[in-house]
């Protein structure tokens, strides 16, 4: 018996989260999704879309809840690592994730933001093992682009 | 006849734009405009003053318009470029913008935060070509220092 | 005569802000306080905790005042500072600071986040000299973890 692979791992997700694995993420403007610099990778602000909807929006603590927020943190981690695996080849070159930034839209006396960020942290670390820990800061936002509840990003660097 | 460079597309928008191309940009506090490390290159937040008057300010989507917010963006990126051409030499000598925070004071149910940020970032492309496209991340905050309606900061890679 | 070295005046600050210089910093979910990456020291997005107590909460300009933001800023960058030596075993060994994010849960028409950021400024250049001078982006956010009224984070390099 063989432990599951990474790849496994990220497809056993993607079922649950209702992502599909294969879809190409596009982007709008005059920016990148992944940008390299030596084994530094740089991606973009995620928000919880899957195909052309965002799954989770609205105020988290006032008409969202912080299980629907930490379902979109899930959403919008799956979608960094979608695009880490399209720019390396693999998820197995992600030699480790350095920083992640988690903002959260949220009502005025919401303070839970750590505990929506886990729901990134956790799924990162069950996918990449202990390359998923990275350093973290979240922080409550007024508003989100598309009002999505959760948005995050990533520093990463890869062993290729 | 030959192409402008990008310090003559650079110029062309800052007269566009009443940027004066020859100030220096001071800073009052115990920090640093920019701080290199090896040839990755951080910019310090910038929000879009000119000389000594913020020329955007207020809400973005309740008293400040969508134009006026990608105005903004595009002199916070002028000022951030101005910044990477006084501590390279020139703007040759910026082989690659790697990250983009796009910062935007905005009304509670603003959702157009990627749109600011395209001003930056359409801005950046025309200037620098191919080397201008960042990964980019853009949020909704509730203030920003001295009422500012955007503030970006920068992480590039240099050449030298 | 010889001057104080950066653990003596890391010390004395501790004691001015009743910070215990000892205690191991510890934290909960699955990510990290600090990852190296080469000479690049990421740091956690710090509140302005000692012990389990957060010392200043609520939002700066309404109920909590400058005064409180700026010592709430020191505290966060005391913990920053704390991990870094205990990471890198001396700050001896910081050999720079290279970006700083200090978010401040503010009220609506706050916009002195620069000041506030000014207290951790302060503090880490009166610590680490011109090594302490990093670039800095200031914001204010809608809600923090914990109610807490700043939260900051840093990116180092260091000289081991």
């Amino acid at each position: 018996m063989t432990l599951p692979t990474r790849t496994e791992r990220f497809a056993a997700q993607a079922a649950a989260l209702g992502f599909p694995i294969d879809s190409e993420i596009r982007i709008g403007g005059h920016y990148r999704s992944v940008a390299r610099h030596g084994d530094t990778v740089y991606v973009s602000g995620q928000i919880p879309r899957i195909n052309d909807t965002v799954v989770v929006t609205g105020r988290v603590g006032a008409g969202t809840s912080l299980e629907q927020a930490q379902h979109a943190a899930k959403v919008c981690a799956m979608r960094a690592l979608a695009l880490l695996q399209q720019e390396l080849g693999s998820l197995d070159h992600i030699r480790q994730l350095l920083r992640m930034t988690v903002y959260v839209q949220c009502a005025e006396d919401f303070t839970h933001h750590s505990e929506v960020a886990d729901g990134a942290s956790h799924l990162l670390h069950h996918i990449l093992g202990d390359a998923g820990l990275a350093t973290r800061t979240s922080v409550g936002v007024y508003q989100l682009p598309k009002n999505a509840s959760v948005e995050l990003d990533l520093i990463a660097c890869s062993s290729i």
